[in-house]
């Protein structure tokens, strides 16, 4: 059985993040995504120009459709945009009963240019991240979030809030080695990975992506995680550049 | 090269059809779709229950973004939705000159529900279709454009009305093969396929944009006729049932 993975995120005409990075991570790692775009937004691979949010009233009926038709295995979130898409998506989570929710909790485009103002930060804590069961910020993210500064703090602080797990990713940061870190109720994983050379588009959307898509096919979170690095530093290997800016992970 | 392949189609929030199936066809085929979403469709696997179009102002806003930063060797038309988006998508097509075009004329969604109103099709026949290398029709759309009756006299019609090729399909008729009929200024070329059990959600936009990768590939348009088919009759073949609904191709 092939998982449905119900995505709520933005959308990026250039393909390199939002829904693009999330359908093509989703199918390479078998699954099938519906989405839900919470916004459409102007952008390329170098830079961010602005955004339009999809009115509540259209997401509601969407998820009507999507709900009286599919069952899902997991759902990813990516880009909210307002507090009332957060509060939508609230509602929508509590629809979906003991099926797992991965929070990517986009605050800023990877190609600079805010997405969602740092208001939403605390709405997103409180509303959402106790709904789902991981959460994968980079470590500035995770900061915003935390109010915290540094790893360590940041994960418990915000395991504490959430009462879910962590994922903190260190792509931003510029050692040799990208450090992340998953902390859960019962404990911390690190992993290490090799820095690949260049500044790429959407590879935190397809993180999150693939972590969902591979507890949809019924992996154990700390499994899931563990492979979601995997394929994701293999697209990431075989990443491409489409335009003048940044480098897009080849999800297949 | 990976080949960067415009997409401008509704988006189908279950995925089976509109841009979904475009971003899953291109990159199963090696090129990278960008999107442009001309309306946010409400769907599932079974119905079509509406749809909001989008601004052409965001429209033109992210074209200016992806034409100052990504170069096309292909684009595919989907869904247009009103007759100023068709007028948005012939002024883009102007700033791509010599780039192939596939226009597959959506006049209903598969699932069953209007998508487009029959008035568009007069503009769609006189301002798109001249500019594209080819459209992609089955059978009962070819007959709403042309106003003629049967595969042979819409081929000529839409033929001499557009000076372009046409490939009418034949996946709504209920023969034990499928056949579908290339009509150019050079002649007529027919291909027949084994007609599959199921009832197939996004299918034509499978078809339409496996057609315009292959274009943006390089291979000729005969070529990239031929083999699209024979991609679309493999994801065909593979076909999933997401829902309670239609089937969706595999395409991978």
């Amino acid at each position: 059985m092939k998982p449905n993975i119900l995505v709520i995120a933005g959308h990026d005409p250039s393909g390199g993040a939002g829904i693009h990075a999330d359908i093509e991570a989703i199918q390479a790692l078998g699954g099938f995504a519906s989405t839900l775009i919470t916004g459409l937004t102007v952008q390329n691979s170098q830079n961010v120009r602005g955004f339009q949010l999809t009115d509540v009233a259209l997401l509601e009926q969407q998820a009507d459709a999507l709900l009286d038709d599919f069952q899902y295995q997991a759902v990813k979130i990516g880009m909210t945009g307002s507090v009332a898409i957060i509060e939508f998506i609230a509602r929508l989570l509590d629809r979906l009963p003991g099926v797992p929710v991965v929070l990517d909790p986009v605050l800023a485009a990877e190609a600079g240019g805010s997405l969602t103002s740092e208001s939403l930060a605390d709405v997103m804590l409180n509303q959402l991240a106790p709904r789902c069961e991981v959460m994968t910020p980079n470590l500035p993210e995770a900061e915003k979030l935390s109010g915290r500064h540094g790893v360590q703090a940041c994960g418990e602080a915000l395991v504490k809030a959430s009462g879910q797990g962590v994922l903190i990713t260190g792509t931003h940061d510029n050692t040799d080695l990208v450090a992340n870190h998953l902390f859960t109720a019962s404990g911390e994983q690190q992993w290490q990975w090799e820095r690949l050379p260049h500044s790429y588009h959407g590879s935190g959307c397809t993180l999150a992506s693939s972590i969902a898509c591979l507890r949809g096919h019924g992996e154990s979170l700390g499994n899931a995680v563990a492979d979601g690095q995997a394929h994701v530093d293999r697209f990431l290997r075989k990443a491409f550049r489409p335009g003048a800016g940044q480098y897009v992970p080849d999800r297949r």
